[in-house]
């Protein structure tokens, strides 16, 4: 069908990206467009369809998955993250040269994304519409205000602050993350993000927000609504982004990272005087106040008590040989989560994992025929929750009885490196990249390593996964500063055998101010006992043994009045000294 | 005089670079202008004369250097490398906005730098000559031919091949250790740099040798030119590169890094066709091949055996009261180094520091009155040696007796991020950058610092600091490469009371290859043991022990047959484990 519609219409491909009008990471059920064209159901892939071929481009993550779901359909699978690959813009380049007319659903490609094409780039928006008859509606969730200790008004004024610095009328904010920080307001659009499908715009007279969807809003929406307007926010239907390039006068600053094509070309081509950048919101957003540390700090406590309740009913039932799935245990810790008071619902999909599946760092726990944990070997479970204070991301790896030498040092090794970067104390200005690899070199003084990032940002019940900080093996430059709220999760995976991770968030702070200049170190938030039954004593250094000992005692600590007497005294011994 | 010409030629400002017109790091006699013009002998400083100001910009590691030597000269000092720095264009900027005229010594004026100055820069080729009058000539000293284990034809053919890539007929060659890499031709041009001061043009069919001066040729050169002559490179006058830009056909690829601003502007306004980019000469040259790393490794043996030599000495002298200074103690070591068969000369002025003189990095040792060196605390000593096989940079800091808990916490805590970076072991890819923090981090947990970078690449029997490789806090994305020579040498200082560096140079080389993927790692070249009776023992790990332990070890067996029976017994003890 859609190559008759390309004959039709002279274009010689049309590109089809995982992505939504707001370039967001995870796109709602509406723009999972390569998911129903193609059965691919991974986190990263784009479809490209010519008259005579179709292909899948996805990441060295998702090649095993992408073999079998595209398996009869037809579609080409073409690898990324490998030395051999060919990007869909060298690709087409090769195909048609720069003569080519591809189409695209510009709301759901990134302006870069489209810009690098060659040939002639047609924004379609919609594109697949025409098919796709049951295509789910734009997400419309209940809007609610958040008080994370900054008015949205003290928001506003700061944002047209850095207007006046930078010459310009208005600013568009596109990420929904940056609009739902700015409003202080959260909804669930977007599962696991608690998110509004919406546009901004900030001018220095107005505040304009693009949000109503066609039918008639909810009751928490109404009441949202009124609050914001009596801040002089102006609503007005999503939809009417459309007008806004014939609308706006003055020049606009905008994002090209979270600005779709269909938009971006319409404000070139409308006119409108743009001054591209990095949106000031992202850096600001991550910098958290005292009253979100505190609000992530008691998330980190339920959180905690969750967790433990957890790992107490996970190594009393498999000691008494009860059945339990992957699928069974990553529903019992979200029943658990579930029974705290301010948890709203996981960050993002539970990975629990029984010794291979472990070995996959995306692995997807099926629901069907899971694999049942064993009483040896490693549990790796990797999951978080949202809380109306915070949102939490953690990862423990759990001896479920005997393990292998190779198990015990892979698990000794990765702690060590966790253990390191948790101890980090370094110079202000200090970027991620020049930090990550205390976390790996442990493994790498015995040429081992991972392959996925130490760290991400995390917000502020609002995405698991931020910038613009990470801890990795890269280039940014962007400093760690003291309120930014980091995951500190270096791993292992050995291929058909098992896998390793470590994660808690670390929260960066001021240790003071000498000769050596000003000093920034990490406080750990996440309260969860590493269990020592796994580990390699000998493997660790003093510091690190004691880093150990102190955190787990922490724990207990923290956690004791809040855990029944059965888990408190279980906990107890498993955070004895070592 | 200056500000005569200037308001005779309508001149708002001139500006002198301590720089060559091959963009130096160290220049010849002839180039340093700013040392004459205004009596500042810091390796680091530029001049603005303007109508009403004269200012010096230099930075951190030469302020007090700087009010001295200006005191009484009315020139101002600008300090850079500070928070509040104003770098020469916006200073001009500021003063004249961009209408002024501006001149400088195109020849000693980057091109980068030129074209980063507001207004018009006029381009005066040894603008000072007519005030200079006992300029010392352009350099020209005997030019021999080294054999490195690359013939110069392979070279050329290797550089052709490159230029077939990039699409260009020829290459300017500017850097002077890239032309005397090409070439395999050395001299003594600049003292500490075994360079000859010419510029090389690489052609598909030709290559011309801009290296002839005036006065007749010595017998050397005579016979490294008829070499050359017969392996095809045609000899030029030097300042023949003048005729270049009317005569050059087709597209050239120069590197803007080490071209000076009047061959730029000359090469632009006659129309060649310049393809700018990174000379590939550098990252080729940087890594060593089989022959020049067995010649690194002999240099190092005979500079080792002068190093314990002198430290025996050193040793000997003090503890028998003997009255010795800074300068005698450097004076002893060239001698030494002397003595050594294949030594050509020092690869830097030495830094003997004792006590407070060693809390400046780049401390100059007075030859007059220079501090006494006393029978405690430390004793700082930064040399290295010209083999006609390989460079030698080596730090050693010294107990020359009962050194206080802080000396001993220093001294250790350095070596331990020595002792880091030895051992480390990473993946391919990695970059200096993304190593650096395994040698701060000890310093960092107790919140001690030093200001420089911790690696610099040191070339085969050339300059001491050659890129493109470093282990810094920088941002810098090369790899450390298979054969690349980088200098380790973490430091500490104390303002008024001490300073402790340790470095060696370490040898990129191959560690496996596993399912994890290639791994490197460091081979220490530099042989001289690290005297233990400072080490505070408890805060070294076992592995950090272990390493110290084997390479004093080594360090003993490897130079004993070359030391006589008294050092050799000596070493013996000096080296004892800990």
């Amino acid at each position: 069908m859609l190559r008759t519609l390309m004959r039709a219409k002279g274009w010689d491909a049309v590109v089809v990206t995982g992505s939504d009008p707001h370039c967001s990471e995870y796109p709602a059920e509406r723009w999972k467009q390569v998911e129903w064209l193609s059965g691919f159901t991974g986190e990263a892939g784009d479809l490209v369809v010519t008259l005579d071929h179709a292909g899948l481009w996805t990441d060295t993550r998702y090649f095993i998955q992408a073999e079998q779901q595209l398996a009869g359909t037809g579609i080409a699978l073409h690898k990324m993250r490998v030395p051999e690959q060919v990007p869909i813009p060298d690709w087409l380049r090769q195909q048609f040269g720069d003569d080519a007319l591809i189409a695209v659903d510009g709301l759901c490609t990134g302006a870069g994304f489209a810009q690098s094409l060659p040939g002639t780039v047609l924004s379609v928006p919609d594109l697949l519409d025409r098919f796709w008859t049951d295509r789910p509606a734009i997400p419309q969730t209940p809007i609610f205000t958040v008080d994370p200790g900054e008015t949205r008004r003290e928001k506003i004024s700061w944002l047209r602050a850095f207007l006046r610095g930078q010459d310009c009328d208005g600013i568009l904010l596109t990420a929904l993350d940056e609009i739902a920080w700015l409003l202080n307001v959260r909804a669930s659009d977007i599962e696991y993000n608690p998110l509004v499908i919406s546009y901004l715009l900030v001018t220095r007279s107005e505040v304009c927000w693009y949000v109503l969807k066609d039918k008639v809003e909810d009751q928490d929406s109404r009441a949202t609504f009124s609050i914001l307007e009596a801040d002089g926010v102006r609503l007005h239907p999503y939809s009417d982004i459309d007008y806004l390039p014939s609308e706006f006068q003055g020049r606009l600053f905008v994002d090209a990272s979270s600005l779709n094509y269909q938009l971006y070309s319409t404000l070139a081509s409308d006119g409108v005087a743009l001054e591209e950048g990095t949106s000031p919101v992202g850096l600001r957003k991550a910098v958290k106040n005292a009253r979100e540390i505190a609000g992530m700090r008691e998330a980190h406590l339920q959180d905690g008590v969750a967790m433990e309740r957890y790992l107490y009913w996970l190594e009393k039932s498999v000691a008494a040989g009860r059945e339990i799935t992957e699928w069974d245990a990553a529903v019992k810790l979200g029943q658990l989560r579930g029974d705290q008071k301010d948890y709203l619902g996981d960050s993002f999909e539970t990975i629990s994992a029984y010794g291979p599946g472990a070995a996959l760092p995306h692995y997807i726990t099926p629901q069907q025929d899971a694999p049942r944990l064993e009483p040896h070997g490693l549990y790796l479970c990797d999951s978080g929750g949202q809380y109306i204070f915070g949102t939490t991301d953690i990862t423990r790896t759990v001896p479920l009885g005997p393990c292998t030498p190779l198990e015990r040092e892979d698990y000794t090794l990765v702690l060590k490196g966790h253990i390191d970067l948790a101890m980090a104390v370094f110079p202000k200005g200090t970027a991620g990249c020049q930090l990550d690899v205390l976390a790996r070199n442990p493994l790498w003084q015995s040429k081992r390593n991972f392959g996925h990032g130490t760290g991400h940002g995390v917000g502020f019940f609002l995405n698991v996964h931020e910038g613009p900080q990470d801890i990795r093996q890269n280039f940014n430059r962007q400093p760690i500063l003291p309120g930014m709220i980091t995951s500190d999760e270096p791993g292992i995976y050995r291929e058909g055998k098992h896998g390793v991770r470590h994660e808690n968030l670390i929260l960066c702070t001021e240790a003071g101010r000498n000769d050596f200049g000003e000093w920034l170190q990490f406080e750990t938030l996440t309260l969860c006992h590493f269990d020592t039954s796994a580990i390699v004593t000998s493997l660790l250094t003093e510091d690190e043994r004691e880093w150990l000992n102190a955190y787990n005692r922490r724990v207990f600590e923290t956690l004791r009045p809040r855990l029944g007497e059965a888990v408190a005294t279980w906990l107890e011994q498993k955070t004895r000294p070592i």
